[in-house]
């Protein structure tokens, strides 16, 4: 595609009328980008007494350890795109049990809804965002090489719930 | 501000390169606009035994009566975004106890998190997006005139809640 010189999409910070606040707007034909926070949709699934973890084969944090979880797409219910997540990137058929965790990330804008769930069969396989997918047991857990400090949020939350038996959803840890 | 008869902002549905899924696409520039799901965030308030409830100026539903709730902004954690709602819609002053909900509302793209608070003083008033505000106690709830079903299910969730010590998060009903 060629695009004229001008064309930049939108690219200038300002205030539109009735707004209150700076949103990008395009300076050649005035659409405005309105962005919201994004949500993640995730799961911590198990088989048995162990745990699925995804090798990330993209950036951010390529190579390190996480849980099946992405972006929310239109018009989809969180648990949907939840167990849809664990299928794209671990070929993972997931039965969700319920809410785990929500967790605030608004460094970078993010709301991440991690659901606890349970493998409906053992089969899995890395799919084109992983490099390796795996189920651990609790003493196997790669702590030092997980990619974000959610992942290991949710994992320690998910081994309490299991520990107790609350099963109250988990927040950011103080 | 003028625009090219051209210009026209993201208005054309297409599946960009690498990608798997039709986004809105600026014929002109070339921008795409991702479009993600909304995060609403609100909060079921109380003073003693009564609940704040606001009855809207704007469309949709303006007349009705609802929480005080709305989208979250950017770099804003969820149980702000909801103190920061019941302060613009009721100049309520709010302690967020605990997440009482996660709706999922797919066919618009939201998610709903709705919070259990206390009001921290029975002070409240109108804002600009409120024709009206007020504290109902349970048998005065004007449950015919609310603004939206997840209105309802929040406030009888809330209920369930206080009667039965419950606080377990609440979803959307079967």
């Amino acid at each position: 595609m060629s695009h004229p010189p001008s064309a930049r999409g939108p690219s200038l910070l300002k205030i539109p009328d009735g707004d209150t606040r700076e949103r990008k707007v395009c300076p050649d034909c005035g659409f405005i980008a309105y962005e919201n926070p994004k949500v993640v949709v995730g799961s911590v699934c198990r088989w048995g007494e162990r745990i699925l973890l995804c090798r990330r084969s993209i950036d951010p944090r390529a190579g390190y350890w996480t849980l099946p979880a992405g972006y929310l797409e239109l018009n989809e219910a969180s648990a949907h795109g939840a167990a849809r997540e664990a299928w794209e990137e671990a070929r993972a058929e997931i039965a969700i049990e319920g809410l785990l965790a929500v967790y605030d990330i608004p460094r970078i804008s993010q709301v991440q809804l991690i659901y606890r769930a349970q493998l409906v069969r053992p089969e899995i396989e890395a799919g084109p965002e992983s490099l390796e997918v795996r189920l651990f047991g609790w003493d196997e857990i790669p702590w030092q090489d997980l990619a974000f400090p959610s992942v290991a949020w949710a994992l320690s939350h998910y081994r309490d719930s299991i520990a107790s038996g609350d099963l109250t959803t988990r927040h950011n840890p103080a």
